[in-house]
């Protein structure tokens, strides 16, 4: 089971698939819990240029998330996979399609293509979307911004339009919840939520 | 006038593209020379990631390239191109495309179609292929050897393979040239060709 969590910075991502993680393991799943950018050593490399590398041009920002997501599947998750543990992944494939192909202009389809090469066609079981006005995210990540959520609020409000756009065209994985409920009472729903179909 | 060197490492593509700047700025043309991977800032730290990275997952390797090539573009090549300047390049799309696409096995149209992306369709009005040996390559090298060159010979000759094939596909900025010529003499063609079509 490939496991991813979306939505803006300060959605509670991190939390969720941290919460996920610890039930999954509890009930006896080998679980390898992730995330991106990073998630290997050439992974963290490049997310330091991502972040610090002074300018980057826009198709130059996609492609390089593009190539530590390359990595990161033929290192971790799908090696993962194939010896029967689940993967928790938070932000994949669809980050980059909100972020670098709708808030950055880049174009959603050509930044999807780009992506379903870079992960050979890998693309999750199940994509927990956690829903949260753009407003609200920025008071929820108080000082913790980093270079994309340092964008503004047109950008952000766009990656949760796009976020929305992704969910309503993927429903056979897409479990869309609002982001400013009840930590626990949502980890019980996304847990309850990889029993069943969308 | 964009134009680019391409061929095996040892080819000559280095010295023959420094000719071509000398002998054009002799004319009082403004002339960039600038050279794969790098260019950039960004490309720099990216070419250290391919060089030095450890591990590299093959289409991490292709994206990075692009990456590479995409802040290029941006930053120095449609720059110099826009107020006028001749940009001479030292390996460009068809470098990835050979060594990514047909030498590592991920496909000529697949790089391609990644490169052009990248590129925002900007490709060379002229591309001097100097053709040699693969054998020849190696000796020409010396200990010289980077990263991709030390791949071995069966990497190399897929690689030359390619180049023939790409300046079939594309005869009308393709010249073919044999690099074991004297370098005065092709580069005295080299320049001759610039000013008409191949």
């Amino acid at each position: 089971m490939f496991v991813t969590f979306e939505g803006l910075d300060g959605s509670g991502k991190s939390t969720q698939a941290e919460l996920l993680r610890a039930r999954l393991e509890e009930e006896g799943e080998d679980v390898v819990l992730t995330r991106e950018p990073g998630g290997t050593e050439l992974g963290e490399r490049i997310r330091d240029l991502l972040l610090h590398g002074g300018h980057v041009a826009p198709w130059a920002e996609a492609l390089l998330y593009a190539a530590s997501r390359a990595q990161h599947v033929d290192e971790v998750i799908r090696p993962a996979l194939e010896r029967g543990a689940s993967v928790v992944c938070d932000r994949y494939v669809d980050s980059s399609a909100a972020y670098q192909g709708v808030a950055r202009g880049l174009g959603l389809e050509r930044v999807l293509d780009l992506n379903l090469v870079a992960v050979g066609g890998l693309m999750p079981d199940r994509t927990f979307l956690l829903e949260l006005d753009p407003a609200d995210a920025v008071e929820r990540l108080g000082s913790d911004h980093d270079r994309l959520e340092r964008e503004g609020s047109a950008f952000r409000a766009l990656a949760a339009s796009a976020y929305r756009d992704l969910a309503a065209r993927f429903p056979e994985r897409y479990v869309v919840l609002d982001a400013t409920r009840d930590p626990d009472d949502l980890a019980e729903e996304i847990h309850g939520a990889l029993r069943v179909r969308p």
